[in-house]
């Protein structure tokens, strides 16, 4: 850390800083600027450390230095993380597909479009029984019933299926169904449900908080990998700003900067990055331009009637020239699909 | 709802979708305007039924009318709702102040600052046993000791307790301590732990999200009261915006925007609103000043070695000259304190 | 529009409001909901209508239904306009680039980056003779000086100019020398430049303001438009939102949605998009799948010794890279490059 | 600064940025920590430097220590400055209050309002006779004409003339008839303006951009107090958020804030704050609270029949009773009104 000292802060101040760094193990380095002193603190950046300091005498601010998150960086691990989960392979050179209904509604439904989405190049199958919404009038999923119907929909098609989870104590039934447990923007700072997946052993499909930023992203992943369980993704699903025609704000330069900082795969969520089934296509091509390792994307048989998030869902014949198209685009980035 | 048909929608389309709003129980009403067609819809707005009319052919957009809150509404309920908690009484015409440190560290450390702040004129104690932080490697709390030590405060002053509850199935041990749940902006949107608060019957302070609007934050407390508590008590904390000099933008037109849509009390929180214990008073008198009900600090005897959130905690000296200025403030808008 | 009176407004306030909307020459027709009523107001929405008929006794909010922006609007002008200034074509199939350093240093440096750059492909030369800065201590440009060098460069070339205008007495001189007027961020909604650009006649690139909606950007092309100037390129150049790891967010959804809206072509720029050289490669990509019509890039010989914008500039060795990988993906996309 | 060089960066590499900060001007200061080495460089900030810096080989980031602002801090003149011009005085003890209609309509309307806001106790008179609106097709204010309107309701009340000026060449016409020269929201970085307004002498007004940071807020009066042009206030006027239920978020937090790091007296504009007239009131009284030195707010006799601006403009009796209010609030925090 550097902690920068006020422009008339007294030679006591600075002394006193100096001794509470020491204090805390590090070693301060004090550095006499034409206007300003600054303290180099060195040692291990521990988390509050700053915070700590700041709060001193005289200090002006702290500006921190490394990264705060170690297992998902690629400083630590230089070789990228491949997530591997029921031939569902994402990081390496195919860029994956998930594809699948908001919400499972029905097991005839379910295994039909799982169908359909296999034959069209899917590799995963998304789809929530436990569908969290923002109104408590909402549809609600129908819970360990839905999870039965993916494992149908998974014996049918040999798709891998991806369902989110939404509290610690539902991590054992959702994780005996689901090959893939997806934490929702929602969620991404529920640490205790961090700890649960990440003890849980299973591939996680970890979404950005709607309002994270890359380092609290990456610091949620680090609960999980803290807890040994390294087959994490990160998935980009778009933020909240001040654009109001489109859901969220899909900000795919997040792609190429995830992967220079960590060894972690990166996934797109176009669905609920637009919330518009028009730009979904657009926004997959670009993805798979930025460097996409998967995309995750809502298709329904009747968006007009689907229970959930019809406005960003797209039907079967345009995924269908979708997954024609981003091929095309992956292959023009040295990828295959 | 009001269907907004494109101006090149075919009249097949205007007669499809009013067919289909008649087909969701609602009455249509097609108006032909000079360069466009809309469909008012007339009935119960359903949450989803905006989604739902917008995924059809030739609509152009869907504009909702009615707020989707009901309970929380203060077109439903025309008279103030006061929560009343162990003497802790929001919503009337005292403001409240709840303080006290981040983190319960001893009970020797929360027992005296208690008393402190019980003579400056508090009248709750906030303080986490539950403590949850952005990474994985901080100071976790000391749970259910923690809430012993937070309950033997109270024994000696009289202080009604207010703390965090971050997980369902924590809700019975911290309601058997606690006088006040509250549950955190990162779970605003934890609908089950918002069911779980709503049936425990135990006042709830509600802190709004980082990037939730007005309408999910009132949506959220929806969840509260749908389980038949109306003991709850809305609180801002601050947005994420892309401001910088302060941890996060606090918004006070919150403050009287939310006492007239919703009946619920407002508390406002300047200590994690800025993040830096200089602004703190000045903000506290401000939102004093724009109606708020209550104001939840953070105090700390020693914030250089607080164990958290050092940066925006104040000294005991520093609050006592605050609620001095503040009953002044609460004075001149005919409130008191 | 349709005015939304309150629940409890009386029947004087909706026959007042009805009358007002009649004298404002628009036909009222008032509709009665289950919960609340809805005048819709029929006819001509000129701008202001809105906030005046929001402030009227009884009203919840005004829902404007037409897009306020007519010229720019794909409503009106259905076939896609493709800008020619100088060999510059920008919205037909071909993917044109305009590349070129931040400022204008000397002659020597414009003319042989752009002889680079003509070879590589570039259809544009891009440069800041009259370079804004956020501190009035930094660079501000060799101005007139810098034209000139700037029009030796296309005498050497045939690259077209692209330069940025930053005052109405500026254009005459500008315009003289340049083929396509820029207008910058900042100044997307100085009306009076925006007219001045308008009355010259000159192919005009508009930046996007840093925190522009999508309605204000193309009402502010519509006042280029309006002077009877359709050369208009709409370029994305990125928002200002909370995230810190890049200098602006950029949101490439604009691209397509912006296709769809109006019929003017459009701009991507990955350089002050990102502020990040490592990230121009990736989001060059992006935007072209995404279907932009053109890609504008500040390329330097030096970048760690460029006059300004040193983070965000990429070398010519690193501009070839591009040019190659673009072509691929724009023909992925049945563009060519 | 502090240059942080890459854990993996070579000794080379550190080598060759200790020689390009010499080259720069500064000294050089190379801490080794346990897994990083960062490069003090001691010497003037110039602006532009941290760009230059940051994109050398084997650098990680750049941080800057010192304010890049200089006239505008409190650190350089630590005495608060008063601006005064006609009668007004803003930064002393009193609040004071700048009022008046968006738009100059006519003269009889001007001076009639003008007589009220006097006698209730206002010290300017706003109104905007080069009215900038959003679209190209909105009332663009009598020009000259309004100036002499403005110039006759001084003549008949004594009030200050606060009034916007919008481009450099309107300078010497605008400063002709008016005591302080507003600086709009959307000319906060029009470089050439501020240089403009700085040399005329004149009081300045500087509105903040909507999406502007502090430090570039500072900045835009650096250029203006650049010019020798210590009479400056600056205006708080919200900024654009992800918040949809005001027109802007006004971020009170501001006034302190600025106070701290300038000496320059803080006005805040509650009206286009907020943008709904019912919030003004409110946050009146929270601006004089947080330490507002003045306030700048719209009012109109009729504002449903006002040209612009109704929605957020109140009439003369809420200003009244907003004004006995914001008087006892100033008192509360020992300021007069």
């Amino acid at each position: 850390m550097i902690v920068v000292m006020k422009t008339d802060s007294t030679p006591g101040q600075i002394e006193h800083m100096a001794t509470q760094i020491a204090g805390l193990g590090l070693t301060p380095q004090v550095i006499r600027g034409t206007h300003q002193t600054v303290i180099a603190a060195i040692g291990d950046e521990r988390p509050g450390l700053t915070e700590v300091l700041e709060a001193g005498e005289g200090v002006e601010k702290v500006l921190p230095i490394m990264a705060p998150y170690k297992r998902a960086s690629s400083e630590i691990k230089r070789d990228r993380t491949v997530v591997k989960a029921q031939g569902l392979e994402v990081g390496g050179k195919k860029v994956t597909v998930i594809a699948g209904p908001c919400s499972v509604e029905n097991e005839e439904q379910i295994v039909s479009i799982a169908k359909t989405l296999k034959k069209l190049g899917a590799s995963g199958l998304r789809g929530g029984p436990y569908n969290p919404r923002t109104s408590p009038y909402s549809f609600q999923g129908h819970k360990e019933l839905g999870l039965k119907m993916l494992a149908t929909a998974r014996a049918e098609t040999g798709l891998a299926i991806v369902t989110e989870v939404m509290a610690p104590e539902h991590v054992p039934i959702v994780a005996e169904y689901a090959d893939v447990l997806q934490i929702g923007a929602r969620n991404m700072q529920n640490y205790q449900l961090l700890q649960a997946v990440g003890d849980s052993g299973k591939a996680v499909l970890l979404k950005r908080g709607m309002s994270a930023t890359i380092e609290e992203f990456l610091l949620a992943a680090e609960y999980i990998l803290d807890r040994g369980n390294m087959n994490v993704m990160l998935c980009e699903r778009g933020i909240r700003t001040y654009e109001d025609h489109t859901r969220f704000t899909l900000p795919l330069a997040t792609v190429p900067y995830l992967q220079e900082k960590s060894h972690l795969p990166v996934v797109v969520d176009p669905s609920h990055g637009t919330g518009k089934a028009k730009l979904v296509g657009p926004m997959s091509k670009a993805a798979v331009a930025a460097g996409a390792d998967a995309l995750i994307i809502e298709v329904h048989d009747d968006p007009e009637h689907a229970m959930s998030d019809g406005a960003q869902t797209i039907t079967p014949a345009m995924f269908s020239e979708l997954m024609a198209q981003c091929k095309r685009v992956a292959e023009a980035v040295d990828r295959t699909m």
